[in-house]
Formats: structure tokens, C-alpha cells, sequence
């Protein structure tokens, strides 16, 4: 059976993927179990997750392949696997865990798990849809540093607007200490990457399929700058292919792992409307950028601010604000009274007597000589044989 | 005394400026009363607005009249109306209530009272803060008819964009049986009068100063074109001048007679601004149009929607919507199942059978062949001798 690998092997390949750190013998099945769960369940799957919760991961993984029955697994976890069993049985037979660590060492990847520093802290608000593991190239220290990062995510077919605003933001972020993360995609995506590297910031690239196979191919280029000088990340196996569904779920990923998301150009279905839709279930704040009413490719952005409440964010620094806000909204300060309003609207420049200002005015004789000794310290008004005249401000 | 007019010369006059109308004399003297205060009181004097719900409209204005003491009045209405006293008085002296009905009457300008049908119901909200009366010429009774009414406010300086926008803005409220409101001011305003004229639809322009005085006097065109197809308003006298205080209380005219205020283009400290906070102040829904975040024309848009409470709207429907809501918003609905997503994702043009498919998608085989039939019915998928097919659609 292909999930039986000598200890040995096991050993050897899963500290070919985790280097730099001691493991003993209960560290490396876990490892290795975690690996084999990234292959059998798709992204996602919230019954992984309550088993893995209810036995342990090495004991779960143990189950699939010894065959326990249904009715014993949901005895032993409590649940009902019937249906996930079904759902994992064929996949068992055939992943290949070993060939998945051989291939990631070849890349130079890394396996992550829970309990590593490199672990993102956000996963763990996924809860049971959590991965079970990370198959990171790069820098995966990053990964463990993400109390300060930005998901900026958008359209593939981004508009000039969006990409000029694209960089502007990233760039801005970068500069106030945030990574960027996103998802490699043409378009917002890219140009976010591609921002946060050309600032010197740290970038990290969620992927749909395996971190081997960069997707789109044209991104090639861009994602392997990435994995020199950023993270390049995915749920699934080396190998695997990126799905629609996996794409759905990689954008959980992306949503959990940001301490914010903002979305820069979206047409009315985009998918970034998905990740968006993840950060506002996970209580993350979420920002969406404005852009002309008669641009489609920022519908989606109008549809979040209009619908699900998202913050109107146009700056690079009110992206930052949605991390750390920076106190109550300043209020329309600095207008004058209706008093000063009032005796400035009477000032001529050739000078008014105060007996007539204030008729003028329909203000008392009082309440015009107190507004025109204000009005003369700021430097607005400056009495003369003429009366009090206005002084050009 | 220039307040004493013999009564049948002001019964005259006021007929005048109340045409169709049976008028004992209490009714004339109300007019005539409300009519000196609509010039004796800046408007939004709230001191007026207590004074005169306290004793009555004809009672306050004999009170100035012959001069009755603060001490007197405060013990009288009920209040403190010593510093109201110094302000009215100058105004009181020089006030001819006459003449300003004379040029109302060259006009052809109509003077309209609360409790006439006329009287724009929303103004009500105003409290002490409501106009003792409003100067109207054209179609008076347009005033009585405001419940389906948008304010459409914005930037003098609005861009070709801000432009188009209002004119869409406003011919789909038209289309809607929405009265348009705005100040009649360059920019946003001019252009809603416009595209409501040009649709065939009620536009009603308020002014902050006299309606014989057409400001700007580049819009004269414009406003005489509205005084004969929809109505030209203003809280004070013919004659009298536009100052910055009354710009102010004119916009909080404009949005307590609408039933929702729409900021189509705002710069970070514009005027419009100022109408929105009325709006917010008045319970009244409030829209603001989203642009490109680099035009500062739509950063005091941006700033509505990020700091008060905005809604953002892009179309006619949506600012519809404001004063009709349509019901929740609408959820991201017709995503497909994950389940559709995965069997859709394993299916090829080629074909695959079920047990391959479920073991791509990582689903029992019941779930697929579920799947299976419901995409077949929808037309996505087509069974044959290859097996499962995927169909275009």
C-alpha cells in the first residue's frame, strides 16, 4: 500500500521538507499524516478537519488506510463519515505521499503545519475548514509575520485605473511595514506583487494548484522572483492542477491569512467578490476601491461598499487605517461660526461702520464688535477711518 | 412706521401674491406677517422660529413693532429673547414689507405659507429652524408634490464625468416620477436642472437670495426656463442679496424638501457637503456617487460614503431606491454548489466515467452521479459512450 513507507524513508523525506528543525519520531508521522491529508481531502473539507480534531492526525490518517468501517469512525470521533469516507476512499489508493515530499524537495519547498512559527496565525480562525498543511517555496518565515499584511486583490482584467491604482496602494502599504499578499492572477493581482516587490516589501503569492506548477504561465517570471524574495504558497500537493474550486478555496486562504482585504477593481461576479466574501465571514475588515460608475470593472467594488458594507478606501494610508484605525473620523472641523459667517459676508473692502454691519448682519451691536476683535487677531478684518474692512485672506 | 400699512393697501398687496385664494383678514394678516419676518430673520433663526410658534406669526411681528421689552417677551413666549431683540431690531426699522410684495407681484412671484398646499411637507422637519414663509415664481404647487423628490447636489467645478453622470442621474429619476431638486449653482446643479427639463420632468431650483435676482447670472437662461416649466424658490425677499450664510441655509432647504439627497461630485471641502450634512441631520437618505480616486472632484463623495454613512449609488435605480427600497440586497446568488463546481471542474470534452470522476473530485460516486443528472438537466453535462462529457454553455 502506497500510504506504508518505511520509517526510514518517511523520516529522510519529511526532514528533507522541514529543515533547520529537530523532529522525533511522533513529529515526523504527523508530518507526514498531514502531508497525505493535503492530497485526500480537497481544500476545505470541514470533515478532514473534525476528524483530525477528534483523533489526532497520525491516528486519522491510520483509519483511511487500515479501512476502518463508518459506524466505528463516527463511534471513535463522533460525527457522521459515511459520506466523507466515500468521499476519501478512492483518493487513499492512489496518493502518492512520498512522490508529493520527493517532488517538494526538489523545488526546495517547505511543509508547514500548525504549531510551526511559520504557521499564518489567521488559518487558525478557519476552524475546521483550516489546511491541514502549507507547501510554501520562498521564504516561509514570512508566513509567521503576517499580523501586518494586506490582501489586495482585484480583477483579472484590471483596467489602467485599477493597476495605477493597484501600486499606488501597494507601494503606500509597503512603505507603512505591511506585506502584500494576493493571488498571482493577471491584472490587480500581478501589479500588487509586482508593487510590493519593486518597494522592497515582503510579498506572498497564494496559489490554487501545486507551488511547482506557477499559474498563470505567463506569471512565471513573476512568481519565481516571488519565491526568491517573497512566499509562494498552496494548500495542495506539488503536482496538483489549480481547479475552480481550488481557486474558491485558495481565496479562504488569502482572506484568512491578510489581517485585511481590499478589493481594487471587480467586475459584478468577479471572483474576488469570493475573497472579499471570506473576510467579511471571518470578521476581517474589508476595503474596496471606488472607481467611475461607468466602469464595469469597478461594479463589484460599488456592489461591496453598497451591499455588504464594506469601507470606501482610497488611499494607501486608509487601507492601513482598516488595521489599525486611527481613531474616530475626523469631522467637518475648521468651518467657521454662522456668526463669522455672517459679519465676513458684511466686510467690504472699502469698510462698514459697526452700527450698519449689524443691521446688515440682523446681528446685535455687541455680537459684531465680539466677531469683528476675532476676526482681526486671525488677521480677516482691520478697523481704519473707513469702518472695519475685509482683509483679503 | 414702515410695518403699518393701511389694511386694505396690504390686503392688496398680499392678494396679489396669493392669487386663487378666499383670504379673510386674520389670513392676511398672517401673509403679511410672515412675509416681514421672511426679511427681519436671517434664515435659520431659530429665536424667530420659537418666538413666533410661541405667540402666534401676527402677535411676534406686532411685538417688534411697538417695541415691546426683552423682559416682557421672554415672560410672554417663554424664553430668552434679549440678544434675538438687538439682532431684529436694526432689521425691524428698515424691513419694507410693502415693497418686497410690490416686487413680488412685477414678478409674478407667489408667496407661500406653511399649512398652504404649496408648503413643501419635509420643511416641516426644520422645526424652529423652517422658514417663516418661501417666495416662489413658476409652478407653485410643484412644492406641495415632493414626496417622490431627489436633490441632486454636487460640485460647481464638476468634470465631464460628474456631468454625464448627473445627466443619467437625473433623466432616470424624471423616467421614475421623481421631481428633481437642486440650487441651480454650475456644475452638478445646472446640469440636473437641465436633464430633468430635457426630460420632460419637474425640477424645482432653490436660491439664496432673491428669486428676482438669478444667480449665478450665467444661468439666467436656465432659471427663466425653469420659472415656466418648473419653480424657482427662495425663504427671502425678492431684492435681497446671496451671502455665504444664506448658500448655507439655503442648502438645508434643499434637503429637508427632498426626500433623499444624491452628491453626484465634491471636492474634500465642498459646499455640497454641507447639504449632505443637512440631509444626515434630517433622518434623510443620502447618496453619494463614487469616481475614479484620483479625481479630487469625487473626494468629498469617497468621504461621505467612508465617514458618514453614505450610500453609495452609481445608477438612477439606486438612488430610487433611497426614498423605495427594494428590499434586502440581493446575495451572491446562482453560485453553484461546491459539489457542482468539482464534478464541472473533472468533467472534459472528451468524457469520463463516474467511479474516475469522483476519484478527480475526491466525492462518493452517489454524489457524483447526483451531480451528474443535475447538470445534465441544465445542459452542462452529456452522457455517451466515452461517458460523462462536459457540454459548452
Amino acid at each position: 500500500m502506497i500510504a506504508r513507507v518505511p520509517a526510514a524513508e518517511a523520516a529522510a523525506l519529511v526532514r528533507a521538507v522541514t529543515p533547520d528543525r529537530e523532529l522525533d519520531r511522533d513529529a515526523i508521522a504527523e508530518r507526514f499524516a498531514r502531508a497525505r491529508w493535503s492530497a485526500i481531502a480537497e481544500p476545505g473539507d470541514a470533515d478532514a478537519g473534525r476528524l483530525i480534531a477528534a483523533t489526532g492526525v497520525t491516528q486519522s490518517v491510520e483509519h483511511l488506510a487500515i479501512g476502518t468501517a463508518a459506524t466505528t469512525l463516527d463511534e471513535v470521533a463522533g460525527g457522521s463519515f459515511a459520506e466523507a469516507l466515500d468521499r476519501w476512499r478512492p483518493r487513499v489508493r492512489q496518493v502518492d505521499t512520498a512522490l508529493h515530499l520527493r517532488q517538494a524537495a526538489r523545488f526546495g519547498a517547505r511543509l508547514v503545519i500548525p504549531g510551526d512559527p511559520e504557521w499564518p496565525v489567521g488559518l487558525h480562525d478557519l476552524g475546521v475548514h483550516a489546511p491541514p498543511a502549507l507547501w510554501v517555496r520562498g521564504d516561509a518565515s514570512l508566513l509567521g509575520r503576517l499580523e501586518r499584511s494586506i490582501a489586495i486583490v482585484g480583477a483579472r482584467a484590471a483596467t489602467g485605473y485599477g493597476e495605477h491604482v493597484t501600486i499606488e496602494a501597494a507601494s503606500g502599504l509597503v512603505d507603512r511595514g505591511f506585506a502584500i499578499i494576493s493571488g498571482a492572477a493577471f491584472g490587480v493581482d500581478g501589479a500588487a506583487h509586482r508593487a510590493a516587490l519593486a518597494s522592497g516589501g515582503a510579498t506572498i503569492a497564494f496559489l490554487a494548484g501545486g507551488v511547482d506548477r506557477f499559474y498563470p504561465s505567463a506569471h512565471e517570471t513573476l512568481l519565481t522572483r516571488i519565491v526568491e524574495r517573497g512566499a509562494v504558497v498552496s494548500e495542495v500537493p506539488l503536482g496538483t492542477a489549480p481547479t475552480k474550486w481550488r481557486f474558491l478555496q485558495r481565496n479562504r486562504l488569502i482572506a484568512a491569512a491578510a489581517s485585511a482585504t481590499v478589493v481594487v477593481e471587480a467586475g459584478w461576479r468577479s471572483g474576488s467578490l469570493n475573497t472579499a466574501g471570506h473576510a467579511a465571514q471571518l470578521g476581517r475588515p474589508l476595503g474596496a476601491v471606488p472607481g467611475p460608475v461607468t466602469s464595469s470593472a469597478s461594479a463589484g467594488c460599488h456592489r461591496l461598499i453598497r451591499e455588504y458594507d464594506a469601507v470606501c478606501v482610497t488611499t494607501a494610508q486608509e487601507m492601513a487605517e482598516l488595521v489599525d484605525p486611527s481613531g474616530a473620523p475626523t469631522l467637518f472641523t475648521g468651518d467657521p461660526s454662522p456668526e463669522r459667517i455672517r459679519v465676513l459676508d458684511a466686510l467690504t473692502r472699502s469698510g462698514r461702520f459697526v452700527p450698519q454691519i449689524a443691521a446688515i448682519c440682523g446681528m446685535s451691536i455687541d455680537a459684531v464688535r465680539a466677531e469683528l476683535g476675532m476676526l482681526e487677531l486671525d488677521g480677516l478684518a482691520v478697523a481704519g477711518p473707513t469702518g472695519w474692512r475685509r482683509v483679503s485672506s
